[in-house]
């Protein structure tokens, strides 16, 4: 079988080391005769993989002790409606700063749970180029209970990568697509979530960092498993966890440490996405549309502007081993994520192939 | 190795050949050279399976064309607060019957969205042993927009073979332990949902079967990934869904297809408990406290009525290869979940041990 590279935006690829354990122990776990997914997530063993799953993200973060992490279901979709639900309080409205597809509809879902702002803070120049025009909301941001923001919008490929000065307000980012892909101060976050299916593990997991102060605000109709202070005393575990996809995490987390932490995790990530974005700089046959400084190191989008050439590039690419490079509907074109289970030589790969694609298409 | 069984209350036991149809193709989905768990839920090979699971369900349990198939995140647990959130409608409250632990948990959390009624259905007679007294509701069902029941409570072992009746009010059932155990009639339920961590998969996916006509009367703030309509509009990918979970269901359903169906399963089912009850009824030193009429087919609790010799039959079992025995903190003693995954020489072998320790210990 031909070597693949699998350049999907998520679910997405998984560390190949941690595949192989899972699939060397996935019939007897830790010498028990059972599957880590047939055990209870009461059992000794399983809370003690628990606790060491929080213990390695919170080394993997430097995660303040006055934070607290949770392991939740129903996706990062789930906590646009959470959010909401646990942070209202007496301002009573949240402003989000919206940059793409996936902060709207972080906002879209939070109307339904109180009052929302929007700010626009993505922008057009005459050439096509997106960039993100404000980053300090100092003056507005303390009139809400929350100022929530998407640092990576996994659709169009940009990335914010200073954090937002909010002031005294509470910073909320849905770190889905860039969580664990570089270090961040943590301190500068009132609440960070993501679903795992990018950099965490499988789809059907949810991490949720939250400052102490934040937690036993809910309001009354919140669903008990995302009532953060419910689940805080409960350790995540009011009901049944999805204990198989927490185990895969908890792989994760130990094959970064053991790779060298997120200075290490960081400095890949930047190499594999500087050499892509050379290469489409010094190309006149792809294009990308973000600015510089707003280009996302896990999802890069280009383009050759012709749509039929497009489909015939992707399609290409998968018979060549580089699958999933189509790009999401609602920007067409194509897409490149890297995340930290990609190699350098995925990357290296597509190059390859572009270089070959466009001699034989221009 | 020494052969195990576990008897875990969920997670639990999986079928051996799925785990080990799973571990084969960990790596190498269908020839795709990718794990399944890094494919995206839109891709045409995921989205075949999703299609042929839910088609495997529906001939299973023969599922009528007036009904939906979701699959979703949260547990069961999230749909406690799921249901009340879609269903409640003109007449503003629902009636819960109360058999046990989590048909009471459930009213806890739909009292945070409705106003609950409860009926306790749960008798208990001199000699300790608990029956469910009532299962016609006609009279006085209509005045709520559903009834909820448990057919089956997981802590103590009490199930409800005969569904209730409830005339022409909405029958809402919470099946999460007793899911596939036995041929049901569909048509006299509005809405079955059930946790996968039993008989269904992995923990981490829930599975809703609603009637048409029920869906889109959901509450403003209802999360969209609970709203019914809009997860049936979505083929329950409004977000991504845990897909390796829902895989590991597709092989669960193929799986109990070519064992022959529902019939096959009740048969084998019957045969297990009723091999096990037999024993405890002939047995001076074990005891169960259910009424036969309401015993589990699933979970089998018993007790020697000593909390130290059950502690010490508990840690014998174990290290005789008989796992995860221990009865929940609530009841205390012993409990023997027989889902469907455990083969009748499991219960065979439990029994074995049993008067083993009898003789040891009378």
């Amino acid at each position: 079988m031909k070597h693949v590279y699998n350049f999907s935006a998520g679910p997405a690829m998984m560390p190949k080391a941690v595949l192989a354990q899972a699939q060397q122990e996935l019939l007897n776990w830790q010498q028990q005769g059972t599957s880590v997914m047939e055990v209870s997530h009461r059992s000794n063993a399983f809370m003690a993989l628990a606790t060491q799953t929080e213990q390695d993200l919170r080394q993997l973060y430097a995660i303040p002790d006055n934070y607290k992490v949770l392991f939740l279901q129903g996706g990062a979709h789930g906590q646009f409606a959470a959010i909401p639900m646990n942070l209202i309080g007496k301002k009573g409205k949240a402003l989000y700063l919206i940059s793409g597809h996936w902060s709207n509809r972080s906002a879209q879902e939070a109307r339904n749970f109180c009052e929302v702002d929007q700010l626009n803070i993505l922008t057009q120049d005459e050439a096509g180029v997106f960039s993100v025009n404000q980053t300090d909301f100092s003056d507005i941001a303390e009139q809400y209970d929350y100022v929530h923001y998407c640092p990576n919008e996994t659709i169009s490929g940009v990335e914010i990568p200073d954090i937002p000065i909010v002031g005294k307000a509470v910073l909320v980012a849905d770190m889905s697509s860039n969580i664990l892909s570089r270090n961040i101060d943590i301190s500068k976050f009132g609440l960070i979530y993501a679903g795992a299916q990018k950099n965490l593990g499988p789809a059907g997991i949810t991490i949720v960092i939250i400052r102490q102060d934040l937690i036993g605000n809910a309001q009354r109709a919140t669903p008990s498993i995302w009532n953060y202070a419910t689940q805080v005393n409960a350790d995540s575990m009011i009901n049944t966890p999805p204990t198989f996809a927490w185990y895969l995490c908890s792989l994760v987390f130990k094959h970064l440490r053991a790779a060298g932490g997120l200075a290490s995790v960081e400095q890949r990530n930047q190499q594999k996405a500087a050499l892509l974005y050379q290469y489409l700089d010094n190309s006149h046959f792809y294009h990308n549309y973000v600015a510089p400084q707003n280009r996302s190191l896990m999802n890069v989008t280009f383009t050759t502007n012709n749509d039929e050439l497009n489909a015939k590039f992707v399609a290409e690419a998968a018979e060549n081993g580089l699958h999933a490079l189509k790009g999401h509907k609602v920007v067409g074109g194509m897409r490149a994520s890297i995340y930290n289970a990609m190699p350098l030589d995925g990357v290296e790969a597509l190059i390859e192939f572009m270089q070959k694609f466009a001699q034989e298409n221009r």
